[in-house]
């Protein structure tokens, strides 16, 4: 069953290691068919040399197998989460890419002060607030799902506008349209916390207009997007 | 039309590319006509894999499009802003590039304070000023041209003589006798900003000797060059 | 005689120079077999290009070669050490990978502020005290284990959970249930050693929860581990 | 003429290509036949891609082009003031690579403050003093070569145990035994540029116990070398 979606979230994994944005094992993406309310997700610690699509795993919005000869990733609660949270989520994928996670272990939020952040997070990438003890001990991939859906609305932010937030100490989880689409968000957010780790080190009060912000990232999304080819993507 | 310059244009894309200055659609460059006055550039969003010449777009000195199956890139006014402005200029390249583009998202020049760079840029690479919030909402692609035109007539520059200049909060612009040569100082301009980098972290108070500056450049162009084999170029 | 351990250890050996953790012939990894008492190790000096399992040496626990056509390791008495020292060794790896040498240059420990290192090293990475320079004209190799054992005993470190440590000045050894587990420890430390080196950059004063450090150690090791796919390894 | 020589320099240019240390045609080694007194060098300006032995430049001491079909490398007359006061040198490079070059940008010498760096160069890598302008304007690669000949005498350092020098806003020569030994220098530098940077990131007042310093350097080089397979080499 789902088999495109297995090429696809298959594919997607690959990408995670080809872009050089996870070594080893330490990286996942999933993409949900609505529909049907299922996920398909990578295996849990399987390397990406080797990977086939038919050893992704399908599991319902409770987290129970459906399909698979593996266990899912440890991480499956929290893209579950995300998923059930926002109803506009195709695609998750969680990374310790070097440069978003330095940001997600300093506990500090990547700072929208560039065109090239703006042209793809409408706001600054969040980072979540500490997951109290009891929740760690207890159910802790579903908390880290929770810390990240707190964040984004305690800050008001649209996640379709900002596809991605960092886990503070952990590291970042981006989505997007499919996990092709969550793919591409997790190599702008890493090349995104990279440019902006060096540009604080020369300029720590760098502050961007909101108007240059605003202009960036309608120029590329919205109803009078004009980047790309078709008027209203990418 | 122009069929040898559509070549030249886009094997100057893909190098953006290849050489690591640009990663998925986040670089444009461009050669113009100057006798018939046309300009070819890389269309608007598409990746770099697979692009090929008859993908590039013609435009005229007013942005219209004269021949090609896309929109061109979005940078377009941009580039012929640079081209009206500065008759010597037959290239031009905008790139993301993680060093030039911090400098430019910290809002500074980059200091003229190696050989490295004197080889090649006469003076410091210079960042524009913010650009107004009025032109930000209308013509902002102009209004980036015309930001990198006053910078430089402001501060007396030969764009010839430094072929390139950060736009502030977005990233660098480079020019040349024709594309590949706008895509060489776009090499040298990162090359030049990561080293800089690491060395006012080493050192934030580098000058130097003014002296140093105009024989290396001097060694490489003008009339008594003696660097390359040919006495008056590389 | 120990053909199998002799190709695992070549293949380790190469794995350091193709995880860019050594450059020309600065790493070495060896393998203990227990029953035996022998160690088998990289011969001192000799390029990674062309190497093969018949180049390897075997020492005994008193350093004294037991076969092999070459000079073993000049690092080989803090191999030994190591294996005596800790009986639950099977491998060990000596590199100069830069960000965990600076870390080890710089005389700092490296702290467990992320998820990324709790996953596989329970406490901070230690570093040793300075070697007294009277150790280091006389069995100098052997005083740098003795540093390495004294750190760990000091304390109270469970070198199982905490596969790595740095020596002052010198770099990182990491280890393991064999060889190819000691460079999957090493690959890890100059990850985790990185991302640290970037993280401080950002935010001097980052410290963990406890909590979350016992929670991703116990994720992956330990009776209730599971992440990966059989529940007590990886 | 000295057909193995030139096959030996053009393998040693297109080392500094390979290993990263030069980018287009920023770099630059030579070899000497001390008989005949005659040095083979890269022709100037040539790219990597490409180069033969046969485009390889003979000149002699007086920097008379003696063979050749090109210009030689307009560092020439700083490679001949190198040959001229160190008798012990075979090879010479120059390159820009990024972080040494840092140092040289910052003005700073680079500390010994690692084993990496006291294996191969047995004191800090220093950085020479500005060179005056009435040099700079005449006679300029002859002063960039006396600058590096009079820091290594007033510092009282042994060129052959320590084989390198930063020029101030320029960047490394390297030196050896042969082309061969000079890029690996050069190799070396680069990394021990690297380390040292991120350590005194980590640590600004670093220092290291010169009893360490004797010791590395005399375990690989000297009457009593016991590192490699030879005993007085690598």
């Amino acid at each position: 069953m789902l088999e495109e979606v297995k090429e696809r979230v298959c594919a997607a994994n690959l990408a995670l290691a080809r872009e050089g944005l996870a070594i080893l094992t330490w990286g996942n993406a999933s993409e949900i068919d609505r529909e049907r309310g299922l996920v398909v997700i990578k295996p849990s610690g399987v390397p990406y040399d080797g990977m086939k699509p038919s050893d992704m795993v399908v599991v319902d919005l409770d987290g129970k197998v459906v399909e698979g000869n593996y266990r899912p990733s440890s991480d499956t609660p929290t893209h579950l989460v995300l998923y059930k949270a926002f109803p506009s989520l195709g695609g998750v994928v969680h990374t310790h890419s070097a440069h978003a996670t330095a940001w997600a272990q300093a506990g500090r939020s990547i700072p929208n002060i560039g065109t090239t952040h703006a042209d793809t997070f409408h706001d600054d990438v969040p980072v979540t607030g500490e997951i109290p003890s009891d929740r760690i001990r207890d159910a802790y991939e579903e908390a880290t799902g929770d810390a990240v859906v707190e964040t984004i609305h305690r800050l008001g932010i649209d996640p379709v506008a900002t596809p991605g937030a960092l886990v503070a100490h952990h590291g970042p989880f981006t989505w997007g349209r499919d996990a092709a689409d969550a793919v591409e968000h997790a190599v702008i957010l890493e090349e995104v916390a990279k440019i902006a780790l060096l540009s604080v080190a020369l300029n720590p009060a760098i502050q961007m207009n909101r108007d240059l912000i605003e202009k960036h990232y309608s120029r590329k999304h919205g109803p009078k997007a004009y980047y790309g080819q078709k008027g209203n993507s990418k």
